[in-house]
C-alpha cells in the first residue's frame, strides 16, 4: 500500500485537513498519511512549490503527493494527476508541480474530469481538496491506472512557474531569496554546487556575510552564509533569526563575491 | 479496526496530544488516528461543536470521535460517550456534541463512571482527556460495547448547544456568522438551500456584499458572499482575507436580501 | 513493530518533519510514528527536555523516541541512542534527554558514528534529524541491536542539564516554573508530593495566589494554584492565561507558604 503524503495552505485550526484524510480513508482504509505542511501562507503557489520540491527527494518511492494550494478553484484553471518516475501528483496544475517536475520528467498526466472518480458528481466549487483531489489520490493508492482517472494530456502543456534563474558572474553570482524557513533561514535559489570549492562571501540588500560550513563555526548571533541541507546557498543566523535579523523577505536579492 | 479522531483545543507546542495518543496506542496499538484540530481556540466550545459537525460526515463509518475541549475539567459535568447510526462520540457533555447530534440522532449514551475503563482509577482533575476519555476511546476501538463503559443516559438529558436559530424574512432572511475559518472566511449559519435558485445579495454589518457560484468570479480583492463548501452562506474575499477586510467576529449579523 | 515518537523545534510550515517521516518510511515503512511536538521554541533545549520529559511515560512500551532540537548541529556535540527499560531515546547529547533519564536509568548508550547506518556518508551539516538520527531510529524500529549503531558510551558521560533545584523550606518550599503551556499554565518544578495532605498558598513574582484541587473550585478569572496532571504544582487560571495575567515567563521564582 503506497504512501500518500499532504500538503496544503489550510493550516490546522480548521477541520479541512482531516476533512481530506477522512475522505481518503473511506476509500482506502489502508493508505498511510505523510503530512508534508499544512503551514503554506495561504494561496501561495511558489511557497508550496519550493516545499514540495524539497520534500519530494525524500518520501518512499511510490508516494502519490497530494498538494491543494488552489486561489483558482472554480475557475477553468485544470484537475490534473501527473505519473513521474518515483510517484504521482495530484492537484490543481497551477505551477505547484513545477520544482518536482524541474527534478524529475513527467511521465505521463491527465485532466481530471470523469465524476466517477470523485466523492460526488456535484462537487463543492471551493473545496476540490475534498471533493476531487482526495478521492483521486485514495483511488491511486488503490491501484486504480492513471489513464483510468481522466482524459491525457500532453506533459508539456503542464503550467511551470519558476522564479528568475539566478546569473554566474565574472566575481561571483546572483540569485534571490527563494524561501525563509521557520528558523528564519533564508533559502536562496543559488545552487550549492556554485560556490563549493571556492572561497566566497555573500550579500543579502547589501549587507555583507561571511560564508562558513556549518552554524557553529560563526559567533552566537553572527549571521553566516553556508550549503543548507537542500542544497542551496542560505542565509542563517547562528542562534538566532536572520531574517528578521536582517529583515529580508522572499524575492530580495542575494549576491554572493568570490573572494579574490 | 476503526479509526479514531481528535479534536481538542490543546495546540500542538505541548505533548498533550502526544500523550493522548501513546494512552490510546498502549491499549490499542493497532487503532488508527486522525487528526481534526487541535487548534481550537482555548475552552471555544462553540467552535469545537462547529469543527466537529463540518468534519463529521467525511469521516469513515465507524469512527470514533474523541473531543476534548473541557472548560468544565474537575466539576460536575458529566463525561460521555454516545453512539451515533454511523460512529461513536467521546468527551465531556458540555454542548461540543450537540451540532453532530442535530444532524444525526444519538442511539445511545452512557455516562463514563467505570474506572476500570480508565487510565488509573485516580485520574488527574485537570486532563480528563489522557485519564478518561483516550483509554475509553481505545477500548472503543477495541470492541468493548458502549454499554459497558458506564451507565446508562437518557439521550434527551445530553447537553445541547446552539446559536440563535436563522430567520427567514419576507425580502430575505438573517442570521450570524458561526465561525472564521483559517482563510479569513465568514461562515454563516444561512443554509445554503435557502438562497439557492434565488437572486440575492448579503450585508455584514451593513456592509454590502454581492453573490457568486465561486470566488473566481469576483475581482481579485473583492469580498463575496456565497453558498461554501459545507452547505452554509460565506462570506468570503477573492485571494484575500474577509474577516480582516470587513473586520467581522463570531456572533456578528449577517443579512440577506432577495433582489427585486 | 514499535512506535517512533517524534519531538522537534521544526514547527509545522516547513516540511522538514515531513522530510524526517519519508525517511523514516524508506527504510521502516511499517513504522507507526506518534507526534509528540514540532513547537518547541526554537534551539530551546530546556523546553523540549520537559516535553520528553513529561510525555515519556504515557507511550507505548519499546517506544523509540526520536528528539531532534539542535542548536549545536555541526559543532562536535555527540549524536547518541541511548536505551533505558522500557525504550530507545535517538538525539543530539545536548541534555535534551536529562529529564527523561532522571526518572528512568539508562541501560546502554552508543555514540552514532557509523555512516553504514545514516542516510548517507556524507551527511548534511545542518539537518542531522534527516540524515542521521532519523535513519537511526527507522534502523532500531527494524530491530538492529543498539550496540550495531556505533561505539559504546558511558552512560555517566552523558550530557546532564538540569534547572537549580527546589528547596523544602521551613515555612513552605521555593522553586521556579520550568515551562509555561498552550493555555498559560505556568508549570512549575515543584513537586505536587510536597503540598499534598497540606493545606497551602502561593505566590508568583510575589503575587498570593490561593490552592485548589481543580480549575473549577475558583471564581472564572481567579488565578489559582494547584498539584497539575504531570504531579508538578501549577499556577493556572480558571477560564484565562495565568501567564499573561500574571506576567510570569519561565524561570520565575514561585514560593509556597504553608497555611499556619
Amino acid at each position: 500500500m503506497p504512501f500518500i503524503s499532504l500538503l496544503t495552505d489550510f493550516g490546522l485550526q480548521d477541520p479541512y485537513v482531516g476533512i481530506m484524510k477522512g475522505v481518503i480513508h473511506t476509500l482506502s482504509p489502508q493508505a498511510q498519511l505523510i503530512d508534508l505542511s499544512h503551514g503554506i501562507p495561504p494561496q501561495d503557489v511558489a511557497a508550496a512549490r519550493f516545499a514540495l520540491m524539497t520534500a519530494y527527494p525524500y518520501l518512499p518511492s511510490g508516494t502519490i503527493h497530494l498538494a491543494v494550494v488552489d486561489p483558482g478553484v472554480g475557475s477553468s484553471r485544470r484537475a490534473v494527476a501527473i505519473q513521474t518516475e518515483t510517484g504521482f501528483l495530484v492537484g490543481p496544475d497551477n505551477g505547484l508541480f513545477s520544482g518536482v517536475l524541474a527534478q524529475t520528467p513527467a511521465l505521463a498526466a491527465v485532466e481530471l474530469n470523469r465524476p466517477r472518480y470523485w466523492r460526488t458528481p456535484s462537487p463543492s466549487r471551493t473545496f476540490h481538496g475534498r471533493d476531487i483531489f482526495a478521492p483521486v489520490a485514495a483511488h491511486l493508492a488503490n491501484g486504480i491506472p492513471l489513464a483510468e482517472l481522466g482524459d491525457p494530456l500532453d506533459v508539456a502543456e503542464l503550467t511551470r512557474w519558476e522564479w528568475p534563474p539566478p546569473q554566474m558572474e565574472t566575481n561571483g553570482c546572483r540569485g534571490l531569496v527563494q524561501a525563509i524557513d521557520h528558523f528564519g533561514n533564508g533559502i536562496t535559489n543559488l545552487p550549492g554546487q556554485w560556490v563549493e570549492g571556492r572561497s566566497w562571501s555573500a550579500s543579502v540588500k547589501g549587507i555583507p556575510v561571511r560564508s562558513v560550513a556549518t552554524f557553529a563555526e560563526g559567533e552566537v548571533g553572527e549571521v553566516l552564509a553556508l550549503v543548507g541541507s537542500s542544497g542551496w546557498v542560505e542565509i542563517a543566523q547562528n542562534r538566532g533569526n536572520a531574517s528578521r535579523t536582517l529583515d529580508f523577505k522572499v524575492g530580495d536579492e542575494v549576491r554572493v563575491q568570490w573572494d579574490s
